[in-house]
C-alpha cells in the first residue's frame, strides 16, 4: 500500500508536468464532460473522429480512449484504425465498452475492438466486463444488471481471458493485470447519480496511463484519484446538479497530500 | 385539482421505485442534459441512435424519446424505425418536433413521424404546434415567433386531429387529449434563459409516461414536477449558468409534498 | 479607446434588442456551451447541420458561425454550402479553423472554406492562424505550440493575405482588418483551464457581428465583452468547474458601464 502510494503521486506529478494529450473516440453524450475532466486533471484533450485524420492525430497523442457509449458500425471501423495505428506508434490505449451485453451490436463491436486492438486497458462496469469473458450477466441499457460472478472474479477472468488489465468499476473498484490485483474503495455515491462518471474515469486512467509503465498501477492511480476527488466533492455538495463543478474543480486541485490521506487501495494475492 | 395532485404523486412514487429505462434519440446539443435530467428525476437514461441495435434497444426500454433538434435524414429513418418497435411493444412513445415550421424538412419530418408512429404525447411550442395541425404561425431557428391561435386552442385542434396527447409549452403550458385539457402555470422565466430546457422536459415527461397509463395525466405530471423544480431553483438563484445546477439539484430532491403545495394545474371542461 | 468603448456598448444594446439568430456548423464538444452562451450574451442559437435544410436556415439567420473541431469531409462540404447562401444572403460569417496544422485534413479543410466562402472574421490561436497564412508554427491537437512570429504580426499578415478580420487569441488577442489593429488584454486564465472557451467565444463574436458594420469592431467588441466577464468570473471562483456556470452568469449580467470600466482595449496604427 505504501509503495502504491509513492507510485500514483509520482505518477500525477508526471502526469501534470507532461501535460499528455489524450486522443478519444467517445460518445456524444459525454464529449465535453470527458474533454474537461482531461484538461482538469492535467492532460490536453483532443476528440476528432474523422476518418481520414485519426491516424494522424493518434500519432501525435500521448493517450487513446474507445468509448462506444454511442457507436455506429462507421465509428467502430475508425476506432479500430485509430486503435492499430496507436499500437504501432507506441500510444496506449484504454478501451470502454459502453453497453455491451445490452445489444449484439454492442457487443460484437467490443470483441471485435478487443480482437483486433491490443488494448492496455478495458474499463467496464460488472455486467459489461462479465459478458466479454463469458461470466453470465445482463446489462440494461448502459449500466450493470448483475452478474453472477463477484467483482474480482469477473476482473481476474477478464484480464487472463485477453491478457489485459481489466478494470471492474462498482461500489468496490477492482483492478487485475492477470497476475496482482488491487481493490479500490476510494468514490463516492454522488457518481452514480450524474451521466458518463465511467466515461469520464476513462479518461482520467488515460492519462495516468500515458506516463506511466505499468497499465494496472495507471488504473489504480486514476481510480484513486477520481474517487478521492468525489469524496472531497462529496463532503460539500448533497445533490448532482452542483456535484459536478464542484468535483471537477476537485479533480483539479487535488494534490498528492490529500491523495495520500484519502487513497483506500488494498492489494490482493 | 386534488385528485390530479394524489394521480402526480403516485406517479412520481412509482417512477422512482420503477427507475425507468429512456431511450432517447435526441439532438446533439441537449443529449447531456436529457440523459442527466432523466436520471436525476429518476429514470435510467440510454441514448444510442445506431440503426443496427435501436429496435433491441428499444425492446428493452420503459419509454421512447424522439426530438428532431438535429435532424438528418437518416436519422429520422431510424427515429421511425425505433418508434414502430415501440409500438409493437407497448413502449410509449413522446414526440418533440423541434423547429418544425423553421425549414421545410423539419416540417416534413416531423408529419412522417406522425404518419408512421403512434406517438403518446407531442410537446412543443406554440409555432411548431400550430404548423403541424394547420393553424398559421411563425417558427424562427427552435423558436415560436407567434401563432394566430391561443394554446387551448392549438393544443385541442392538435390532439383531435392526431388523436394524441398534445402539450403546447409557453408562458402557461396547455395539455389536451382531445376530450380533456388542462393549463400547468408552473415554471420559471429561467427555463427560457437556458438552452434545451423544452428538451429535457421532454425527458421528464418520458419518465411519467413510462409508469402512467394516461398520456395527458403523465404530461401534466412532468410539467408540473418539471415547473416546480424550476420554481425553486429560481427562488434562490437569478442568471442561468448558476441556475442549471440548482435547477438538477431541485429535480433529483424534490418531493411529494413540495410538489403539492407548488402545482398550479386547472383543469378546462 | 474612448471612441471605441462608445461603439462596443452601442454594439451591445443593439446586440440585445434584437436577438439574433446565430446559426452554428460547430463541433460536437462545444455544442451545448456555444448556444448557451449564445443565448446568454443575448442571441438565439440554432444548431442544425443537415444538408437538406442549412440553407434554409442560414436564410432566417443573422449571423452564421463555421467551426471544423470535430469535422468530417461531408460536414466540411456542407459548412461551404451553409457559407454560400449566406454570402449571397449577407449573413456575416465567422470562422474558427480549430487544429488547422495539426492534421493535413483540418488544413485542407480550413483553406477549402477561406478560399470557397467570403468570412468576415475568422478567429484561431497563434498556431492555427500561422499555419494558415504561411508563418512556422505548430499545431499539438487543438492547442497552439508556438509560432515564429508574434501574434500582432499573425493577424496583420492573415488579414492581408486574405482580406478579412482576423482574431489571432492568446494572453492578449490581437484583432487586424488589415489596415487598423488592436491588442485586447482582457480575459482570465482560468479561460484556459475550461474545454471550449475559444468556440464559445466565437459564438459570442458572431451576436455582434450581426448587427455592427465593421467586422474588426465586432471582434474588439466581442473580446471585450467576453474577456471582461471572465474577470468578473475570476474574481469570485478560483477553479474551472465553478468558474463555467459563474462565467455565463457574467457573460448574461454584464452592462455598459461594467464593460466600459474594465474595457483594456489598444488601437495600434
Amino acid at each position: 500500500m505504501q509503495e502504491m502510494l509513492g507510485v500514483i503521486v509520482e505518477g500525477l506529478d508526471k502526469m501534470r508536468g507532461k501535460k499528455p494529450l489524450i486522443h478519444h473516440l467517445t460518445n456524444h453524450v459525454v464529449m465535453s464532460d470527458c474533454a474537461n475532466i482531461t484538461l482538469h486533471a492535467g492532460g490536453a484533450p483532443v476528440m476528432t473522429m474523422a476518418e481520414e485524420e485519426v491516424e494522424e492525430m493518434v500519432s501525435m497523442a500521448d493517450g487513446l480512449v474507445l468509448n462506444i457509449g454511442t457507436l455506429t458500425s462507421s465509428y467502430v471501423d475508425i476506432m479500430i484504425k485509430a486503435g492499430r495505428k496507436a499500437n504501432e506508434q507506441r500510444v496506449p490505449v484504454l478501451f470502454d465498452p459502453v453497453g455491451a451485453g445490452a445489444t449484439a451490436m454492442r457487443t460484437e463491436a467490443a470483441r471485435r475492438i478487443m480482437d483486433e486492438v491490443n488494448v492496455d486497458v478495458v474499463k467496464g462496469n460488472a455486467g459489461e466486463m462479465s459478458v466479454l469473458c463469458g461470466i453470465e450477466a445482463r446489462v440494461r441499457g448502459v449500466d450493470s444488471a448483475g452478474s453472477s460472478e463477484e467483482p474480482e472474479g469477473i476482473a481476474a477472468a477478464f484480464a487472463r481471458r485477453y491478457g489485459t488489465t481489466a478494470v471492474v468499476t462498482g461500489e468496490i473498484d477492482c483492478v487485475s493485470s492477470g497476475g496482482k490485483s488491487w481493490r479500490v474503495k476510494n468514490g463516492h455515491v454522488m457518481l452514480s447519480r450524474l451521466v458518463g462518471t465511467g466515461c469520464m474515469l476513462g479518461s482520467v486512467i488515460s492519462c495516468f496511463l500515458s506516463v506511466m509503465d505499468d497499465p494496472a498501477e495507471a488504473a489504480v492511480a486514476g481510480l484513486v484519484t477520481f474517487g478521492a476527488a468525489a469524496e472531497l466533492a462529496g463532503d460539500t455538495v448533497s445533490c448532482p446538479g452542483s456535484f459536478k463543478p464542484v468535483f471537477f474543480d476537485s479533480i483539479y486541485s487535488i494534490d498528492s497530500e490529500t491523495i495520500i490521506r484519502l487513497a483506500a487501495v488494498e492489494e490482493d494475492c
